[in-house]
């Protein structure tokens, strides 16, 4: 459903007798969060999606076996709503330059990368192609790595870090309300984010990695000469990026920096080996990414674990669903802390995509609207729609 | 939303705390029932359409004042949003014939008959515009002549009243398993029925009539004869139609009746004037169309449809949400049943659509599915899409 | 559940998950309106409220085959549950008159009577013994006569009719602001609807009367007068009763009066006998005590009737449950109306309580509460209770 | 409401239209586990029993400001509700010992006491009285020491810890299922678990501790001797008691070795003082009682406790909601386990009971029944009442 409302995301139906069904609790998500939307970017090919869509586990029977939508006859016709959209559409920029916009799975419920088949189908018509991983470097970067890369063979040749001025001041403490003011001083103290963002893409996950900074009218050139001086100290390149204002030409420079990275030899790890059991697999994501010192669970988390490694999954990936705010789970957490436990609330097979999703925190699948509706702004004004931006 | 699922006819949402809104009950309808579609198929231009919309009553605040679709600044963005779909979309028969589908609201909560743009633009490029009114001619010819034609303008030059020998002698009492077995009794008692269809649409509407027999293979010769020799001693003429098997060969004979029809001078008239109480309109219906003795209602029913009154609703059709099974409120009343009562059970205002729909019946505005859903035989087979028929 | 609260009049229960079991819809409703109720206050023995309790349908099916307490093993607790309740309980009035107050069913969705036992108890006890039937002469005492005596073999020797001069002019038109003003025309008119009431208990149940005035202050001389003249002249005694300010002088001559009358012959008969078919039960209620011209039903109701005909509930009793503001359906039909029509929107049975109900209009199971609650004024004031009246 | 079902756990209310008032989602507790209760067990008057039911928050307001009983005018037909309820009820156990028997709030998720005014009452009328505190002595102990005991004054002169020997093997690792047969290698092991406890009651709580082994026919003498020995070592008395077997006789030993406690100086001390923050106090019982390393907790809950400790609340004590079966909040961490931490899950103000609790893992507020319903085997059988236990 193409639709997002807050009213849907917690709801009882079948209500108002038996013609209508049994009444259960249900809850709408928006596709981006869904189970289908992560298949989706990863399958292979159609037979691959279709495999996978059969996969998905929509209940549990009484015996508390799954009950797939391969036992509902659904992934047939799933998989013919899906087959044209299956094809990656190409789009191109203002400035005429070819791009696949295709698939969008959330960063934390889900992987947060495009499709497999949009960037396989790139690669094969251009010779430097750039994709996108959701979130920090800590989130998208890490399951590009450990789930879409490990899963479909690709391998980048290059990482891009994207920074701005003002994040890494908030990091650095500064007030969001005088976050657009010169602070030196936040900034410096902020650079501690960065830098372990830079560490983890580089010795981490072994990519060869750029600073890109996503320059704003309100950075000081005080405030990019520090950024320059500390990223260098940090060991990494930086490019200043000024395509919002000056396009393609804004970036010139970032791209003849990534061209000549990409000739660096490089070799992607992954932060853990297929083998390694799910809890290990937190685990490593945890101390080595996100430096917490442990991984805590309740007993009946550890005992879910527990079960879905004896039922046969414990060779998928794990993918983390955490605040993309803080390398820790807690928003408030700033900077780059360390001495954190990571505390697994809750733990979801993800059958047809391929992966355990380990929630630490809250998150949302269904996201709300602003407080006053765009909906309000928009008009046909002597037939010309108005308001949409 | 595309979609039909009866789980969603009666539901409680914003469950879940105040962050996902005040709990209420709601439902969803399909497209069809909504008055969105009827404001679609009764809007003269885009300004109409968006000034219709403004007008729907989506609440009532505490003072028991109507809060519209205006109120909340609603009505731009859907103006926008059917902006395009606004333009009747002209498709094809096999034989090349063009047609315009456009609009298709229920015939028992909305007026039933497609919209008043593709049948103005028909009529500037053709000579001869058919066009189709749903359920029977109690129901969607009424509501044709009633509602569309009065606020459009438009008027038929001649109306086809179509029938099925099956559905004659279920109306003269014959059994459903049995209905395709010859029975000429069962025939000649269920004309009544037709009989009526015939004098509500010439008589009543003041439109020149044919009927057109819908011919089917298990029809025998004996019904058929017979048939035509009851619609001739109704006064109609008859002709039989067989564009099931034949395409438009099959109702060359229909056009050239309908062509000579529609020289037949005629004045369509109403069944009841504007000027009319809205409890006037309802007794016109019943008495003039329904054939009933009277109309009942409870006092809360009465003291609403006064209250429209007093606000100024007075002057606008209504349109009768009933069974299509008989000519009275009970499915099981077959033929043309005379001396029963019609027991108004609800009454609700169409602001935008500009009509009140009197509900006497259970209406359904959510359809189920079948049983087996049609989904678990489609399927993706080489590359090509199976089990859509 | 001792308590009120129209929250919990329509609820979803069992949501959270399945440790609370499944959901669905569900509601409270007060204990006069239940079953239990209405079967305690039929049962002769503890044997047969066990076998009675035993009896209800607690739901049906998925063959739609009925489920009983008695299924649920579930009648042994419930009448151990009501074992020291069935005990008729003495009080006493504030001149130390002996009085049984026990049970008490609401008289339109159950029969309105105190408990079998406690009338009989108080048959062995006492001279003369005074029982009370709820709501109007049309509701009551037409369930005392058809449900509660013909069930027990109890029999009236006398019925008093105890009349307002405020109800009355209200059945004559008066407006309910101005109903404390003398106003003789209105009286003269609304004695249609005391008059019926007269002819019901003395013609249709066989059973001698007398009209006990209810005197209140407001009560002028000349519509006392006027009252007494109009209700000789309706062939009934007519006797005035200050009891609410003289206690028990205040109905001496009430008393005399009736001990007087129930030594005249006289014979109860119902107003329908047992083998009659529940429709004609209604139709003969409707026609005779309520003196509407038909029963009016949808099919759907009509098939309900005729499902319980064939299970043998045929022979049962009906209650009907309808407004006790006018003979008919309809609250705002004073006086004493003719020609309506009784339609039944419902039907159930209560399968332990030996009746059907047949819903004519809303009933309310749960009623509400006041919009100031009792409980504000309600202290604990140097330790004592204030604010209990 | 004296019931308890699971299916009103969860529910969604005020459905079917604004006369049913709001929906919104609620649920019912059982008594014990309602603030009522915990009020009930800590007033000294009824004055003060006023106070603190006027002091309970039902909700807040748009402005996030507390709204309470008070403010509906609720607290003084509360208190008329309690008034009787609240004299101590003297009841006697078969042997005709006096004993009250008066209140009982959950020792989770309130504080597991019975009523200070019938414990104060007990000591005007006898030498030495005894009283209970739900579940271990981590839990109900230790909030009978600081809430009870710091609220009222009251000061206990002995401590009885009663163990089982089965409890200790289970603490020992034994298994369930095997807990009957002698295994004294798991009741050594097990001793750690009733160690900490008495050096809690001991050296934590300062009160003077006797251990009562509540001897079961399953107990070997090698055990007894065993545990005997065990408790001895770990510095404090053991008793043999055979109550359950041999009445008052079986616990004279235990009595007099009680009365000799009594002797002994103490001087009873609170784990935390009034003045530490809230947080200090959580962490005080943590480390000290449940011999957690740390208290860990959501930005969201140090939050609320911020706030409650900025409106004025820090001075009242908190009241841990934990599971019994553990010194940690992992039911299956048997034994005394070290290092663990306490993770706060939740926060809610008893603002009447004055405490606040502090959720450390799921609480039941409303029981679930057995399997099959006790209700199934109740019955009246010639008017007796049997299956009652």
């Amino acid at each position: 459903m193409d639709m997002n409302d807050r009213a849907l995301r917690d709801i009882v139906v079948s209500l108002g007798g038996p013609a209508n069904g049994y009444p259960r609790e249900d809850g709408f998500d928006i596709v981006v969060a869904s189970e289908v939307m992560a298949i989706f970017c990863l399958a292979t090919s159609l037979e691959d999606l279709k495999e996978r869509l059969g996969n998905i586990i929509v209940a549990y029977n009484r015996d508390k076996q799954p009950i797939r939508a391969r036992d509902l006859d659904a992934d047939g016709a799933m998989t013919v709503l899906l087959k044209d959209a299956f094809q990656p559409n190409l789009v191109q920029t203002l400035e005429h330059t070819p791009a696949f916009v295709h698939g969008g799975p959330f960063a934390n419920i889900a992987h947060g990368c495009n499709t497999v088949v949009a960037t396989k189908a790139a690669l094969k018509l251009a010779d430097y192609v750039v994709t996108e991983a959701g979130f920090g470097a800590d989130l998208g970067a890490e399951k590009f790595i450990d789930i879409k890369c490990r899963k479909s063979g690709l391998r980048p040749s290059a990482a891009v870090i994207v920074a701005t001025i003002r994040a890494l001041k908030y990091h650095g403490g500064a007030d969001l309300k005088t976050i657009t003011e010169e602070d030196l001083g936040a900034l410096e103290k902020g650079i501690v984010n960065l830098r372990r963002h830079i560490e983890n893409v580089r010795d981490v996950y072994g990519v060869p990695v750029i600073v890109s900074i996503n320059n704003f009218t309100s950075d000081t050139q005080g405030e990019v000469d520090l950024l320059r001086r500390l990223v260098t100290d940090a060991g990494a390149q930086v490019v200043l990026a000024t395509h919002w204002a000056d396009g393609g030409a804004g970036t010139e420079d970032l791209a003849r920096a990534v061209v000549e990275l990409c000739e660096q030899p490089s070799e992607v790890t992954f932060v853990y080996p297929d083998e390694a059991s799910l809890w290990e697999k937190i685990e490593a994501i945890a101390t080595r990414v996100y430096r917490a010192d442990e991984v805590t669970a309740s007993s009946k988390v550890r005992t879910q674990l527990r079960e879905l490694q004896d039922m046969g999954y414990g060779h998928l990936p794990v993918c983390i669903a955490k605040t993309q705010y803080s390398f820790s789970t807690d928003a408030a957490l700033r900077g780059a802390p360390t001495g954190h436990s990571l505390d697994v609330r809750e733990v979801r097979l993800s059958a047809g995509a391929e992966f355990v999703v380990v929630v630490c925190g809250d998150i949302m699948t269904m996201p709300g609207l602003p407080k006053v509706p765009a909906a309000q702004k928009i008009d046909l004004v002597d037939g010309a729609v108005v308001g949409l931006f």
